[in-house]
């Protein structure tokens, strides 16, 4: 492509309204256009990096076995009345009537139309597995769009869906996908985490998010630099120390700490660590029957609740934090001053976090107004109390997997793979006659690509002060060359020309910016489109038969014999 | 692709209320799924011809220079006010509002969007002339969707756009484009035409339509078997006779045809043919003046009045058909008996077609009920008159470019060219600044083609009681590999497993049945989906190192050998 016969709008600012890096740099770049919130037109720059992805995820999934389809974006309101989702799903659902009155919606997803095509065409064992997809856009009516293509109303979107005999081959698949992603998304150029949606390793009856990390994304996630572990951080898993529990130092002894009730002032009032201070977090069960059990929480007080977890306790379930009153009624004492320590066994139950178990020494609250307790140790001052993991991980706890210690980043999300089980096939009647001729519902596994979404994320995590950096695989062109003087000087008009067919002759992508403009407005637009690898040629050097390369992120060009630079091109465009 | 790995779902009867054979092959060859009235889901194997034509289309839209984007299918209704087309265009438009109350249609068609987006980023004459398109599924409340995917709601359709600086641009855009269609369906293998949609010839303010030639078209079209002239049938033009008239020969005379009003009958009772007779037509023009002008038209009796035509007379105008009062007031004389000889030339106008002004001794109405006149000629009975082409062509008539004789066929329009001129730019006001800085409006043209729809007009037009019958470019599958007995045969399987490996790496799109099914199960589903060409591999062949070769539409299978195969299905396929 010519630079001249292409459709260039770069702007120097980005509108005043786009929030976040990527949509102000698609913006300026032309890669998109605002026609309403949440609705835009891709431009031809932008149509080319779009493209792209959608290439790689239709090459990685036709590999994997899947078929394309084509489902309809107008869906019958009556399959959604048919799965119950109809009512619930709110007014995302964009609904609407035809001119005869018939209700339809246009499809933010679609389980109910490929269960019905399934269900109408799949009569045996013999036709399964099946695993459908189409890559098609989409209509959500977001009350909030925003982040540009990441957050629209209008989007492309891969969605995947398989069916299956039984549990274990849809684990199967399952396995399948998340390894099919994991290939587009390393094809794609992108540093991304797998993260379990939920309890699961793969192969549960679960789900996984697939994030492209970023610093602006909108979910932060537990990793493990050492290994693929990854999960939501509300979800992983803090496991109990390595190291046992020291014996007991210190005698027990109350101390008067009035006015302290925060972990934080007890800590520095005492001069001591928050890490040596646990913290009691006062909760109620309430049972069906009427019964109340109330508990505490042990918690070391640097750590944070995490509900879910807490909720997940056998003998606890569901609670509520204990109002004041409750705390006086059951402790004898007000808040802040609470803690495990001399409590009616009969009436309180005590859970402890495993790093709070791990804990010897510690100080908490004595259960009397103005005073705690330091020098605190189980089996000796209070009962061994029940252990569960009950907090959120932070940076530095080990890797659930053994292989390194946690960090925590953000990441935005860009794929989701679920195993749904039966829940639409049964709600549409979606079977097939077994080997016995029995007829049996199907199992089915969903498996969702944010396309357009994956651009946006892309360009949040690659951009720097001079515009977007894209890896050449999604580039809007991988190479650019650059001639100072196209329209002055024939040595220049000819090198660039020849350099230009030459890599087009090789299958390329290379856009040569052949406008009479000032070097600067050349320099400045390639690099803010995002070209990856950029070649001026000039007068000067082709004295010297050189070119001159710089790759999009070296801060220096350096000079490249012209014989070479074909050569050098391959090299770093088949590395990539 | 395998069978076994694909998702074959043909029926052995088409639903009963598919109404055309594209449709009903669609659904038995499980091309499509029907969702809801005009609504489908594209089956893999359907979705692989709409691909195929949607890449032929893009590659040579790219090729002409054009540039692809993509806008939103979700458009603010607001730019349809401005356009003035929101309340023109009746129920067919689909509009919503969304959560937040404001007016969206989903786009029927870009006109608005594309001229928005023009406005924003063209500034001036450096950046014309351009050309915007998109392949995007579009959706139009059809009243009575049918026809499966050629007259559907939903549809996947090519529309581009182009902007210029001055009509003759825009003339020199519309000839590239129109050369670019006459490829695109030329390589799509149909038999089409490009239709002259009103008296235009390229470079004329005007429109063409492409219609692939089928017998079950909704359009008549008039084409010449020996030239490219093609047009609408209401279009066509029909030239003057190349013999010049005959001398008069035969006395004038008046003669009872008592009851004969009708032409038919007349020629019955005189025993003469219809193409003797002149039928005169009495129309109204009525002036703004309140002035009544009163004209006959004559036709050969065996010849249509074309409406359109006759109001394109300077001397005439828009008329309507003179009443029997009127006749009575201006003719002294009922209908059925009326002429133009002896009429009043000071209040009734006579106007000729040209074959009418070419014919010597013919029959008319005399005037007078229950009598004809025979033997009239011009100058002599009657003054010449006003000669014009003011009926509809008939087959066998002269083609307008004087290069043969035209037949009347049958089209389904697939693509249509439009010069669009001022219209949308002007009420969006979307301007450049030219060579002297001064403000002017844009030339627009607009180029559309209905993509899903080739699939079903191919499908109309190549089709035989076995199935659909498709070119080897848009085919689901070039050529298929049919082996007997896949299951049984260890020499059969080795065969047919090595002559796919062999085609698959010629880059040839080839489909090996190996599903466990009869002989004659495969090769009805085979031919029932289209595929045109066949390779039979059995025992028997091999025995003799021979294959056998069938082409879709060939009577009988011919043996070849095994080693000779290859070479020729490359020569179908490289011919095709």
């Amino acid at each position: 492509m010519r630079t001249s016969q292409f459709f260039f709008t770069t702007l120097k600012e980005a509108p005043a309204d786009a929030e976040v890096v990527s949509q102000k740099l698609m913006l300026r770049a032309g890669y998109i256009k605002r026609s309403a919130a949440g609705i835009y037109t891709w431009m031809p720059l932008g149509l080319r990096v779009l493209r792209k992805v959608e290439n790689i995820v239709r090459e990685e999934m036709n590999a994997a076995g899947a078929l394309e389809l084509l489902m309809p974006a107008v869906q019958p309101f009556e399959l959604w009345e048919e799965s119950g989702r109809g009512p619930a799903y709110g007014p995302e659902l964009l609904r609407f009537k035809d001119r005869h009155q018939r209700d339809f919606v246009i499809g933010p997803t679609h389980e109910e139309v490929i269960t019905d095509v399934v269900r109408r065409d799949v009569k045996s064992y013999r036709q399964l597995p099946i695993h459908l997809y189409q890559i098609q856009t989409k209509f959500r009516d977001e009350i909030r769009p925003r982040f540009g293509v990441m957050r629209g109303r209008e989007f492309l979107m891969k969605d995947g869906y398989s069916f299956h005999t039984s549990f274990d081959d849809l684990v199967r698949e399952y396995g399948n996908m998340y390894a099919t992603y994991s290939r587009i998304f390393t094809r794609l150029g992108l540093k991304f985490r797998a993260v379990a949606a939920d309890t699961g390793a793969i192969g549960g009856d679960g789900s996984h998010e697939f994030h492209v990390l970023a610093d602006s994304g909108e979910d932060d996630i537990a990793f493990c630099p050492d290994s693929d572990y990854a999960a939501n951080v509300e979800l992983a898993e803090a496991v109990a120390p390595a190291t046992p529990r020291a014996a007991a130092g210190k005698a027990l002894e109350k101390i008067a700490t009035p006015g302290k009730m925060a972990c934080a002032d007890v800590a520095t009032f005492l001069a001591i660590e928050p890490k040596q201070i646990v913290k009691s977090i006062a909760v109620v069960a309430e049972r069906e029957d009427g019964d109340k059990q109330f508990a505490l929480l042990l918690l070391r007080a640097d750590h944070e609740l995490n509900e879910i977890k807490a909720a997940k306790i056998p003998t606890l379930g569901a609670f509520r934090f204990a109002s004041d009153s409750e705390v006086q009624e059951y402790l004898g004492c007000v808040p802040g001053y609470i803690g495990p320590v001399g409590v009616d066994a009969g009436k309180v139950t005590v859970f402890a976090d495993r790093t709070v178990a791990a804990m010897s020494d510690f100080v908490c609250g004595a259960n009397e107004a103005g005073f705690h307790l330091s020098g605190v140790n189980f089996g000796r001052d209070l009962p061994e109390p029940a252990v569960f993991d009950i907090r959120n991980v932070v940076a530095g706890d080990p890797s659930p997997d053994g292989k390194g210690v946690l960090g925590i980043c953000r990441g935005i999300e860009v794929g989701h793979i679920f195993q749904l089980r039966s829940k639409y096939a049964k709600a549409l009647n979606c079977a097939f006659l077994d080997e016995n001729g029995k007829s049996q519902i199907m199992e089915m596994g969903c498996y969702g690509i944010g396309v357009s979404r994956i651009v946006g994320a892309a360009i949040e995590q690659g951009n720097d002060d001079k515009g977007i950096i894209l890896p050449p695989t999604i580039a809007p062109f991988a190479v650019c060359i650059v001639p100072m003087g196209y329209h002055k000087s024939e040595a220049v008009k000819a090198a660039a020309d020849q350099l230009y067919a030459d890599l087009k002759k090789l299958g390329i992508d290379v856009v040569l910016d052949d406008r009479n403009e000032r070097p600067g407005v050349m320099f400045a637009d390639m690099e803010l489109i995002g070209i990856p690898h950029r070649v001026v040629i000039g007068e000067r050097g082709l004295k010297d038969g050189q070119f001159e390369y710089k790759g999009r992120t070296e801060a220096e060009a350096t000079m490249v014999a012209q014989g070479e630079i074909v050569g050098l091109l391959q090299g770093k465009l088949c590395g990539a």
